[in-house]
């Protein structure tokens, strides 16, 4: 995301212009050919820089990683959205959270980015661990104290995983041009039950 | 898969050896790089053969993908086994059919090889779309003769592949570790809803 200049940072002006074309043509390299292809050399140009200059801001590969797929979404904004209100909605408030959020179009290109980046690569596979287990799903999962929290955590995020993978990378119609009623109506039961429901047959 | 010498198929002795090599080659370098990446030289090396090779018997490296990415499974053999039976227990014998199938380490380097290249190959995503809507989960939706069939097949294959990829890509626990039993008894009323339930809220 373009971040606007910070005064209280000390940074200098245009430093933060930098930044975020760094960090946009990391995620596009990133997302284009998978964590272990994508050199520094190739975001650098991709961002009309010297690859020196992105050590100096992002460090190594690893860290410029980290640094452009942290999902630009926080987690203290989601989980309360998520269990505020009727218990009964929070199915579908999950749902329309999460299909309000991947509407952006970046947020995009991060996902595609970590799908396409774990099927080889640690790194990412554990990124997407974190957001399931700590970041984003299990804390809402904690928060609804139901027994078998961490496994209720991983099937939410594996049905929200999966919707997004067809919605936005195999765009398989109709799903992937349904309105956010219609995935809401299909999707947000399962959710509910994964959260709250009966999990163990 | 290591395919046995098929005498009616008039194939010399050793072609259906070196045959199963390089598409055993091309899988593991499909999955480990994804399709752009990936060469016919790198493959025919992994193989232990010549790239002109690769090429006689497998044409382009389109054409190679194809060969080498068929899911080595039967929709003649699956869609009757699902459909067969109690019809509350569909949910069940889909989601205990796919846990069987996918079981074999080499299915799940296909898949790994699939949906690495899913996220920036066109044929890649094009092959999971064909699978979903007509090869396996499309049928068995026809056959139920539900409204929507086309809608409820994209909500199986999304929760199919969000289950797959948190089960052998992300590796996400206690999912990941969990029995046949534990997850079907989690995912088979969701897969049974998707197919004959009410998704339309």
């Amino acid at each position: 995301m373009a971040s606007v200049s910070s005064p209280h940072t000390g940074r200098r002006p245009g430093e933060s212009g930098t930044r975020a074309a760094i960090l946009d043509a990391a995620r596009r390299e990133f997302g284009g050919v998978g964590f272990d292809r994508a050199t520094i050399r190739a975001i650098a140009a991709l961002a009309g820089v010297d690859p020196a200059l992105v050590h100096h801001y992002f460090g190594t590969k690893s860290e410029l990683f980290d640094a452009a797929l942290q999902v630009p979404v926080s987690a203290d904004e989601i989980v309360p959205r998520v269990l505020a209100g009727d218990p009964d909605g929070i199915g579908e408030r999950a749902v329309r959270t999460m299909l309000a959020l991947w509407e952006d179009e970046q947020r995009q290109t991060v996902f595609r980015a970590m799908i396409r980046s774990a099927a080889s690569n640690e790194q990412a596979a554990a990124m997407i661990r974190e957001i399931i287990t700590r970041q984003i799903v299990g804390p809402i999962a904690h928060a609804l104290a139901m027994p078998d929290a961490e496994l209720r955590a991983n099937l939410v995020g594996a049905q929200i995983i999966g919707l997004m993978i067809v919605r936005f990378i195999t765009r398989l119609e109709p799903l992937a041009s349904a309105t956010a009623d219609e995935v809401a109506a299909a999707v947000a039961p399962t959710i509910q039950r994964y959260l709250v429901g009966d999990i163990t047959g």
